[in-house]
């Protein structure tokens, strides 16, 4: 299976015919499509699968393995091992999501998957025999599309978010995430990862300013997502004067202009992307809106106050629309940086640059797991939309660079 | 059953625990049960039931007879009729509806439909045997809050709406209303009306101003429903710079602001107060997004100023965006003037007052037919809402004045 095989394979799962876009949200339709999807890779590969409580999946080759089957456990020795592979520490994990934003594109997240099996098949066309373990992973709810909590399944895996908080998340259904996954304690499978190295596809335009297909990335900046809900008075559109509503739609639609324009000014940035409208009737004023900001920002500090900024241009045109106006904090993060001397030790001089999107990764290095991500080249930037691309010779070379990664993760030479 | 247990029994029906509003969609649970209720109440007081093909309900009180059976027809002199009550012109019809917005008030269409079976009993208790047929009727979706277009029963009934063009018209989920009404040529049966009396409860303050249970209207505002796509670009709301986006929510939301303001300024009503979003996700730059302009005005050359004001302000803005705008108007509707001779006539002197609401009233004189409109007053004016309400006191003397001017209209001395 070459990776543009691979690749073609995925394709049709959950892509709209009408967008050209991907609807992939976790434990529905395509997605679940996806998983199975996995499981065959990891079997043809004879990878040894493992799936935690809340849904993350986990292909193993084992150490000292040709074909990853447990009858040959060697250690980097070459001695026989009589434990299981699953008790060695230090493994290296490489992996991403298979999950997309609603009408996504198709490379965030599985472009990271399919070039980790095709960089296990040029490791083994390479002739490597690893040391220790190799792990390809797929974190589940990497977009929070469904349950609105970005990267889901590596928080509950890390202990960043607890299944007894997460359990009662509901979908805009109302289905309970504690209805679609077992959940309970994570188990310790990340305790034997050593490092982990995630490739996607780049979601800005750096490495087309660096004329390179594939880079690293230094770190992300500090985001999170805040939801607005501001409440007014329904009335009737026709028989109500202006001057006697609460119209909530009123200070939604301010406050989606001056979080652009307060973004703008300070080229950080912050989006309204999501709404939800009580009625949402044609001749009604809307008793509420809910609008959800994403807001992200180069420090700490800078995100502090554009935030601070944006709820304090909404709560004055609240007062003046005779509307209440709630804020609530969904999910922050904080800023990561990636690991300097990993990304030293196995990046071979590869360009690095800053991004803006959160990503698993960035939730396994809060949790001490020295971690490293490389990006393949966007010829337009363009993510979270049918548009997003990236050139089939790219992605070859991303392949290429993954595996040379994992080798000297490994410790071998590439 | 007096009105007040009528009342009672009607008022558990689609009413939402959490908001106390009242979601009664056409051919749907709530109002399913709301139509077999009316034909419960027609079948206890002896009325003949019609329904067309639209599933507009009418229940019959025959012409000379005391309990509205067909055995005893008799004309207006007491003679025999021998042909159908069904076959004769000249009948005063009541009514209104009993569909509601989403999330609606109590008062808003039943209250006619109920006064108007309350009203027949009082005439039967005052003695009035008709000397021409008495309908109560209830028609369907004059909310347009399922298929979008305001007085649809109404409409395809006179024949202002053609079904082959309603058939394809599609609710939220894709059903068609060729898929749960017949349709068909319209039936006669509103050619057998020689006036319409329906009685509403206020949507403004008008009645508390002239301090008066009731009162009637002079016209209803033109007024329309706009559709207002504006098309951008999806993308990551984290890595795409706010300079390269193409964001159709920043256009609606100037649309949104710009609308009230021109209303404001004017002292006429634009409202969005419905809004979709595509893909609707919180880290995703929307690639569409649909909003329904409500705009009326008290001439119709002050309606057109105000929709065209507002279509050029969204165009300037989606220009600076980026993006594109598409205006459609879903439906217009003319300035209505009730009849005058008929409210003089009946009318018993009670205040008159404008409208900014529509009504099938408005489609029922617009079609010819003689029509006038009885108002209950509103203590706050708040109507399309849970809040929407009207004392009982003064809902009896709306049963009260409706059962004079249904007497009047019949040729009878209250």
């Amino acid at each position: 299976m070459t990776f543009e095989s691979m690749w073609r394979d995925l394709a049709p799962i959950g892509r709209s015919s009408a967008s050209g876009g991907y609807f992939r949200q976790p434990w529905a339709g395509a997605e679940l499509e996806l998983r199975a999807w996995f499981r065959e890779q990891a079997d043809a590969r004879g990878l040894t699968l493992e799936e935690d409580p809340f849904g993350n999946l986990v292909a193993w080759w084992s150490p000292g393995s040709r074909d990853g089957r447990q009858g040959d456990l060697l250690d980097h020795r070459g001695a026989v091992l009589t434990g299981s592979h699953l008790d060695q520490r230090g493994a290296v994990l490489t992996g991403s999501h298979l999950d997309s934003v609603l009408d996504g594109g198709a490379f965030d997240g599985p472009l990271g998957v399919v070039s980790a099996f095709a960089a296990v098949d040029l490791l083994r066309d390479r002739g490597v025999t690893p040391g220790r373990a190799l792990g390809i992973a797929a974190f589940v709810e990497e977009e929070g599309s469904r349950f609105g909590r970005a990267c889901l399944g590596s928080r509950l895996a890390t202990g960043a978010a607890r299944w007894e908080d997460a359990r009662s998340l509901a979908d805009r259904d109302g289905v309970l995430l504690g209805d679609v996954v077992a959940g309970g304690d994570p188990t310790p499978w990340l305790d034997r990862v050593g490092c982990f190295v995630e490739l996607h596809v780049e979601q800005g335009r750096g490495l087309v300013d660096h004329e390179s297909p594939v880079g690293m990335a230094s770190g992300i900046w500090p985001h999170g997502r805040w939801r607005y809900d501001v409440r007014g008075r329904a009335d009737h559109a026709g028989t109500t004067r202006m001057a006697d509503r609460a119209d909530p739609m009123l200070t939604f639609a301010m406050t989606a202009l001056a979080a652009n324009k307060q973004a703008r000014l300070t080229d950080q940035r912050a989006t309204f992307g999501r709404v939800e409208v009580a009625p949402n009737g044609t001749n009604a004023v809307p008793s509420r809106v809910t609008g959800w900001l994403d807001a992200r920002a180069e420090t700490e500090a800078d995100l502090e106050s554009l935030v601070t900024a944006i709820e304090k241009l909404a709560g004055e045109r609240a007062d003046r629309d005779g509307t209440t106006l709630e804020v609530t904090a969904e999910s922050v993060s904080a800023a990561v940086s990636f690991d300097d001397a990993l990304r030293e030790r196995i990046g071979g001089g590869l360009p690095v640059l800053p991004t803006q999107a959160g990503h698993d990764a960035g939730i396994l290095q809060d949790a001490g797991i020295p971690t490293a991500m490389l990006f393949v080249r966007n010829p337009t930037g363009v993510s979270h939309s049918p548009d997003e691309h990236a050139e089939a010779g790219d992605c070859v070379a991303g392949v290429d660079a993954l595996a040379d990664l994992l080798m000297r993760a490994l410790g071998e030479s590439p």
